[in-house]
């Protein structure tokens, strides 16, 4: 479980995050001693060119994490629950970014920069990342938090095609090539149209009237946060972006703390950039985040209606920092490699 | 000032607002006696076709407004400031679509359905109709405000192209296009690139941090409810969507609301539909709005980090609904005219 370079079997290798997880690598963020790329039945064979060398998918086997030290599991919720097992049965620690073990109290749930402790007390070998769009919620309200007690957070996430993975983002383009020449957009299995036009649903509804993604976003801020008190409500929209998830977000927090204060605190957090000056037009946008392994936070301000109220705008790069960015800190954390 | 068949100058004819009102009078809103359509230099002599007629469009002069019934400007502020004095100097009534006046307090702030005895009280002969986003708000929250008190709403709002009119329209097509050819859009002269992005700006900034138009959506939402103290924050981005405003809104309201209640409410308000199956993914979507006069209502669920609190979704056709459709509703109450 130690090791400056370890072996890593990516399973999902050829989806959106793990794709993302390859270019991170390729860039530099280390270099695996041995990359296991694995996938579904249906991308088998495929070759993927990494630095220099063509690597051949595999489909995931009994001996596919025979020998890793840690895998990657980023080919959705029923592949985890399938692969996961195995890999453990190995003796390998996973990072799982599906939805498979968010809910289970004995697996952490793990945004790097907010609560790395928790990783190292993986109980059951299994560390969990929270949904992606957590991911930049969670390092945005962590210095807040800490600073001042969030006790209520009220968020409308906007959702961006590629968090459907590649079929999503084909999807939009398919559709707005289609609207564009005047043509009827075929209709697409799992979602209404998502070109020039915004969807209020991201996964099932629940018995109150949340989606999914919704409760996925309350529930995961809690728990990276540590918070459990903290109350949550949010909105999720699809929207017509292929990268990038934005999200605007009202805050209470325990103490007043002013734009400025809140400012401060957010440039010295770990995984979050400032970007905040309206009066240039500067402020976070998805076509901003692309590529970038940081939370962007802007439009801070505070919110009158409320005694002690915060007002953010907060993007981040859905694939690259809420997927595999993530994955690979965790990674690190667990295998003690510090990065290049 | 009556009359069943009104004559009416509408001022920014050819613009996108101007246009939906044409297309509400095409379609039989009302049949004016006489229509008098004026637009800036750069769109006189313009022709446009009406009722198996071609008008031609003038430029606004001092005799533009001799002998109409009401005036309707959509030219936006300044055009306003300059012609509804000399709407007025004529003894004719404006309704202003435009920022102009909205925060006049001898000026109304009427959304049709309602306050229209509002509309009744013009002292100084203007109605304003209230930014665009508020329309459909107005409408959603009426009846809630009416039952249990709004105490604090806290909205997202989604923004379409065509809110900027038709050079919104037109910028967003031209940018999709060009990204989709894989070249870099020309540079936007008033915005960042609203393609496959967001943009968490929609005019020029405040002190406090908002910008305009989230100081038009609380401020007009007060005037318009009759509701001084009802505590409204707002962030307001602008999607890659055509037509349509989309909301998602976060209520506190003075006595606990059920979902069902509120449902029920806003079945039987005026100028609202209620669009809200989630089960079967029914829920308003700007796609679902165009063309449509009423607000959509959907998502309705009770947010339980409140002690009264209320979730919603709320679209609305920005051009058609927000509006052309409360132009006119204004000008029926204003002239008498009570539709075909």
């Amino acid at each position: 479980m130690t090791g400056r370079t370890p072996k890593i079997a990516l399973l999902g290798a050829t989806g959106a995050v793990g794709r993302a997880v390859l270019e991170l690598l390729e860039e530099g963020a280390f270099a695996p001693a041995e990359l296991r790329l694995l996938a579904s039945e249906r991308s088998r064979e495929e070759r993927i060119d990494f630095r220099g060398e063509e690597l051949v998918v595999e489909a995931p086997g009994d001996r596919s994490f025979r020998g890793v030290d840690v895998a990657v599991l980023a080919a959705g919720e029923e592949a985890s629950r399938t692969w996961a097992p195995r890999a453990r049965a190995e003796g390998v620690p996973v990072v799982d970014l599906s939805a498979a073990f968010r809910a289970d109290p004995d697996v952490p749930l793990v945004v790097a920069g907010v609560n790395d402790a928790a990783a190292r007390e993986a109980r059951k070998g299994i560390v969990a990342g929270p949904c992606g769009a957590a991911v930049p919620l969670a390092l945005a309200l962590a210095p807040i938090h800490r600073a001042a007690g969030v006790e209520r957070a009220s968020v409308t996430v906007l959702v961006p095609a590629s968090a459907a993975g590649r079929e999503g983002t084909r999807q939009l383009e398919a559709e707005v090539l289609a609207l564009l020449s005047g043509e009827e957009p075929e209709p697409a299995a799992f979602t209404h149209r998502m070109a020039f036009n915004v969807v209020p649903q991201i996964g099932s509804f629940g018995p109150g009237g949340a989606t999914a993604e919704e409760g996925a976003v309350q529930a995961d801020l809690r728990r990276v946060l540590s918070a459990p008190g903290l109350r949550a409500t949010a909105t999720a929209v699809r929207v017509p972006v292929f990268h990038g998830t934005a999200a605007a977000v009202n805050l209470r927090t325990g103490r007043r703390l002013g734009a400025a204060e809140a400012r401060e605190l957010l440039r010295s957090a770990p995984g979050v950039k400032v970007v905040d000056a309206p009066a240039e037009r500067v402020y976070p946008m998805p076509m901003l985040s692309a590529h970038d392994e940081s939370a962007l936070v802007g439009r801070i301000r505070e919110d009158p209606t409320q005694e002690s109220g915060l007002d953010l705008f907060v993007v981040g790069d859905n694939l690259r920092l809420g997927g595999a960015a993530n994955a690979l800190a965790i990674v690190r954390i667990l295998t003690g490699e510090r990065g290049s």
